[in-house]
């Protein structure tokens, strides 16, 4: 039964239980009822939104943490709900650009419903013909973060040497795909053999390859790019990192998304060839998606064309209720999604 | 008594007698006796020159190691003389652009005469009002390093806060009085009281300390830089760049220059806080003098202009004589030469 607005209802939510040190796991959250007022109070430019599916995405990790010094997003908070990106109905609002109905995604809670302060910090959906689950991926932050860091940061040509570690993740499968589109040998990494067979028979990867099976991967990156690496997609940091290195083209460029082999360390690990960095005249630029939300809207297009010419195929790992967020959310850092892992937490 | 064209002489040198590893010492080289015909073949297009300073710069390191993969540079030959930047004079010339009498700087040898087979790679000296060795140095390779470097790869906006690491070096003197000309604030790193001093009250840099007398180089970064740092000018590498990281602020850059404090190590060390590549969103950026040859006049001219003005000062550490080259190249692993180290061959 729906939930009218104005009504009190239960509102199921995942709160953080304790701050992490090392691996987390499902324990350091809790899911807990707690209850919703579906209305925005007078006066006031909030929206309450209904929540259809919640992202998880690796950088939630450094969130779980607490930190001396502010981080560059916020720690999550002990006993509140946890936030993140998500794809949510209005179903109150006292904002003029937002009404009832209204398809959204931006951050919101890993609950039911969500009162939402500031609607403006959200984008309207303009293609509810998709899956509205890509609104989390293809279509929302993690197709910006591909499009921007692979394009803008990147910035390949036609006939350069690709690699992507993470490969088959929500971020990169459509930088495979995005730098086959450029005309790019792309060549992933991930680790197991059913996700290297996605790369190569669903992402269109030119070669890929189970990390986790090679001895030397500096050895297996020489073997896979007999000419060099032109870009590297960073999405895993540490020894992966170092193997590139020795193996980069003079000139490489080396956008870096994240690296997620480090979150759950205590120590993280050295990387000892930076001086690669200057004997091949390499660039390394780390970026963030807050940066181009300005371009989303066009983004947003652009990628609706790719999927609707079938240029860009989409996999996604779709954990069914918020009961299952925890266990998803920390199933990412061992690597047991296949493709971009989401919670469902309502179909309507 | 000069040597005619066509004579043959006596041709002191500083030969490579065995590879190094870990830190070099002046016994892997030695100071030879050979000949040396101040003619070119008839017919060749080679020159001869005379050289009259020869520079010691960090990067030479790489060369006196035996590479199992070709370096960016090429090693250095067992039994040959080492060859590097130096200011020259035309001796004999079958070259049309080069006329007995030029001076000339260049990729030449540690010796008293070099045949230099293609002399289309030498610039020509337009300058010859200052100290002619300041080709080795301000006017030469280094100057256009810092100048590249630093505007370049770091896109210095004025106000930025930069810091420079082995700042009152060849390169880390130029890139502060560079800085300051721009209207950024400047602080400087260096391994000894007097360099320190020389940074103050000489360069004109706004802080300066000795990173021996720090037992935390994070919290003297933090000290030196509350707002953090928008532009390091990356000499060293190594722990420094750790702590650099961590004090580097939003959208910082970082020219990669070189990693001195890592030449000598077998296995160098790492570093371990990359992430901050990302949280900050920082461009690291290798770059290499050779890069920029093309536009060595216009620097050249600028760069004059500077120093004639008074807007640049420059200080250099002379060593008399080939013999004393080995001991001076040595020098700059143990941060012996205060300035720019360079070798006087010949005073005329």
């Amino acid at each position: 039964m729906a939930a009218a607005a104005g009504e009190e209802v239960p509102n199921k939510r995942v709160v953080l239980k304790r701050y992490v040190t090392g691996f987390p796991s499902e324990d350091d959250m809790e899911v807990v009822t707690a209850t919703a007022r579906l209305a925005v109070p007078p006066g006031s430019t909030a929206m309450v939104v209904k929540n259809l599916y919640v992202s998880c995405d690796p950088y939630m990790r450094g969130r779980m943490t607490k930190h001396e010094w502010p981080s560059y997003v916020p720690d999550f908070v002990l006993g509140e709900v946890l936030v993140n990106f998500g794809v949510s109905r209005v179903i109150a609002s006292g904002h003029p650009d937002f009404k009832v109905g209204d398809l959204v995604w931006g951050m919101t809670g890993w609950e039911e419903y969500t009162l939402v302060p500031k609607p403006e910090s959200f984008f309207k959906i303009h293609h509810p013909e998709f899956p509205l689950s890509y609104y989390t991926g293809v279509l929302g932050m993690p197709g910006l973060t591909a499009w921007a860091g692979f394009f803008d940061v990147g910035k390949p040509k036609k006939g350069d040497y690709v690699f992507v570690s993470a490969a088959s993740g929500a971020v990169g499968q459509l930088v495979g795909q995005l730098a086959k589109l450029t005309g790019c040998y792309v060549v992933g990494s991930a680790g197991s053999d059913e996700k290297v067979n996605l790369l190569k028979t669903k992402f269109g990867f030119d070669e890929a390859f189970n990390y986790k099976k090679e001895q030397d991967l500096d050895a297996a990156l020489t073997r896979y790019f007999p000419e060099g690496i032109d870009i590297y997609f960073e999405n895993v940091g540490g020894p992966t990192l170092e193997a590139v290195l020795s193996n980069m083209r003079n000139h490489g460029r080396i956008p870096v998304c994240g690296m997620i082999s480090q979150y759950n360390l205590e120590q993280p690990e050295g990387v000892h060839n930076l001086f690669q960095i200057v004997a091949k005249r390499l660039r390394m630029e780390g970026f963030m998606v807050f940066d181009y939300f300005s371009e989303y809207y066009k983004f947003e297009e652009e990628m609706a064309g790719y999927l609707k010419e079938g240029k860009i195929t989409y996999v996604e790992d779709i954990a069914e209720g918020l009961e299952r967020a925890p266990g998803a959310l920390i199933g990412l850092y061992s690597g047991r999604n296949v493709g971009k892992q989401l919670v469902a937490v309502a179909r309507e």
